[in-house]
């Protein structure tokens, strides 16, 4: 059983990995960390929420998970680089900055500095949703064989903004995939055959990647993706939905069971999927 | 058996009529009827294809389908209504003033004229893909009682028009059956959430219905339509799928099965379906 | 704006009724009544549950939504035919014998009984979910028109019954709609061409309707029900996706809105929304 | 641009790869081979059909396409290995044992006869499809990370065998993946809810993998294949739509212009497109 501490255990995210560990029969909650509960009972384990990160070296923690703020959160990662523990960084707001610092403290994956004073691994996660993260990357691992693309992202009708900061990234990273690909693939989407735009907006977004996005608002729904790629006779959908609010701790606990196989500093969980 | 005969029989589509007339067990062709290919067999049947709508009566025709070019698809009603035929009407471009004369030839459904010198009914239909006018009306049926709706259409790359007629003629419908509910249901969709619109178009084409439309160009498709319409927790999509040029024929021999159950003329698929 | 009274108001359900009345804008509520909550303060409104049903015409309410449990429901039916107060009958277990107690209170909708003493009305509704009854619906309405239908339900992981109800009376409504078609519609769906059946149990259930069913069990879904309906060349595909338990909500508001209206007894959701 | 030759041009796939060959703009058609049509026009490019393989090597041709019949494939293999020209072979037929003769010619990929006498490459695709080929592999990449995962096929009302044979074999690749699955993914699906099966095949086919397979058989359907995955809070869907024949022409033109610089003998088309 890996052993796990949770830095932000009396917050909503960490009491929630708390429980989450603790039903994990491969996994072992071994000290919650959080200055504003300290010494009210951790949310899970039988454990009482402790004030310090010392208590994840003391408590013998392989592996830390942290949902803190990003104004301490990077003190978790030079205390866990300087006690030898991995580090599962689940705290939003690294920044290139943050992440060039986190990379000093863990090393480059698969660097130089493999086998000097380093011990211990970290991976930072900026969405842990396991099936949105594959089927972002899934679209991307398509786009160079096909020739027509576009993205429908669904939201319920609160959200303000569109399109989703998922659909943009999906198709910056589907038009990237395109204009690089190799051995066969084109590098070129067939152009938009719309010369008659009865109604402005028909069409979608433009994006600069040549991948259209359409935004749907519908009382009732969550948050989906759906992303169509059409060539000669055929076409592949890749739709991801969003139910619930639960739907990051597999990924969570994916990250850390794999935190300790990898190999200094990692970002994002497609890294951590292997894919 | 219901005896049918098919006017414009040499052209590509009566040929198809034809062939589909002639292998329900339900229905015989016994005309077929083109001034172009007068004296050539028929696609069908063992017939020879005659030059004469008077074919139709001479070969005791029940029901004639018609599906010729608007400048002559007039001759044969006046023609089928003087020799007490029915009339499925297949040629397209009857806009309202011709509908009124139909009307004036076979009297309206339901109208007084009901037990005079009338014998045959007509019915006009502009699009026999029965799946496409069950989609339509069945989204109408459902407007009133959701608080959200969009149209997403869904075209092979090379339409040059968006949005589809059938999905400006769905939203419209949809509209209007939601300004018109009562019985509980509510008459105003919810209000467009988007206040951080990141690029232009990404929430679809505005109409005036309130109902907004999505067009997707995608290699591979042919002519597909989704229906979203979503309430407190739950959705409902009515999605219609056309994958060949064959999809309109269901929509033909049931509206050739339907005409001498009517009454006088009726226009669109829809009623003729009895939804 | 009419006047609504909730027997049952201290349940779970009743609450939630409480609480969506007050919100509507055409809505009041005006009584809330539970004898388990008897004195305390009603969900909403600033009312205190009150023990009896007396309550209801003291409070001038035009409508009573009942969510109790069927030992007592009918009680609720006795008391409102009497006080003239219509009746939304939330509470299930209301079997053929009930029911036509219920016709003996009410009368039937559109019966000889109209003008009588009767003053009110009564819809009495095993299913509130908007969007699984129109769905159900709408694939009996499209049954006729076509060749083949099968029906996909699919739940969450921890349903121990396969396949769902509504799937059982989906199949069971089209397969009715089929064999009882006319005027031009199929009474019979294409045989199924199975002749290699490599696994068992691949083609589904087999069920009476001739309408075959398919249960997908999968972790983090709720309640889905797919219709797919096909015909040369085409296929209408209807689509109900049930996310949360709010999803009963519309309904409810819809019934209470609706049962004014209506004549006598009514049975199902899919009459008070008139399709 | 990359000359080719076609081998069993006079043919319907022939033709069909001939015509798309011709119309791409990196590629030139150099040579059509058959002994059935020969001295006959070539469907493309103003050649005429050639009765022997040689003219594949009197044209300069650097790959050729096979598409004949298995009894001749392998000679088209040889020849080429001799010739070193690339070869792209589409006839079916190629089990185990045939092969491990063509890895003979051309070498394993990554092997140790790189640098030898060994002058081309050959690619063996069971599979042109390259939406269904992407399908599958997405669904092995995907199957380690959820928790439950079943199929649905979908194919039209003449299919006689069921599941089909793609459906079988994503079953065993996901199970094998799922199986396989290392670095903090599962190794196990959830067990089946399933205590109460109303009607028996309701559940699908039980198959080795743990990966459940539902078959649809629907008239106006071609070929589609569903996979939905499962876990805590959402759902990952990989659908595949093939709506003509032509479905295949992505495939081959792909390959053609990937072996070149693939390494000695490859099987299936994923490793063609290098994911």
């Amino acid at each position: 059983m890996l052993r796990v501490g949770v830095v932000g255990a009396a917050g909503r995210m960490g009491a929630t990995v708390c429980r989450a560990v603790d039903a994990d029969p491969d996994l072992e909650l071994v000290a919650a960390v959080d200055p504003n509960g300290s010494g009210t009972p951790a949310p899970a384990a039988g454990l009482t929420v402790a004030a310090d990160r010392a208590a994840l070296s003391e408590s013998g923690a392989e592996v830390a998970v942290d949902f803190t703020h990003i104004t301490v959160a990077e003190d978790t990662l030079s205390f866990c680089a300087e006690a030898g523990i991995h580090v599962v960084m689940g705290t939003s707001g690294f920044g290139p900055e943050r992440v060039a610092r986190a990379e000093a403290l863990f090393g480059a994956a698969g660097g130089a500095a493999s086998g000097s004073g380093r011990r211990s691994n970290c991976v930072i996660v900026p969405n842990f949703a396991i099936s949105a993260v594959l089927a972002v990357r899934f679209a991307e691992l398509a786009a160079p064989w096909f020739d027509t693309a576009e993205v429908i992202e669904l939201h319920h009708d609160r959200k303000v903004d569109a399109p989703s900061g998922t659909a943009l990234s999906t198709a910056e990273r589907m038009g990237r995939a395109k204009a690089g690909a190799d051995r066969g693939a084109g590098t070129q989407w067939a152009p938009d055959p719309t010369t008659d735009l009865v109604l402005p907006g028909a069409r979608g977004a433009e994006h600069d990647s040549g991948v259209r996005i359409h935004s749907v608002r519908m009382r009732g729904m969550l948050a989906h993706e759906e992303i169509i790629l059409g060539a000669a006779g055929q076409t592949l959908t890749i739709r991801q939905d969003s139910y619930d609010r639960d739907s990051y701790m597999p990924g969570v606990l994916a990250a850390i069971k794999a935190v300790p196989g990898l190999d200094g500093l990692t970002f994002g969980l497609d890294r951590v999927l292997g894919i």
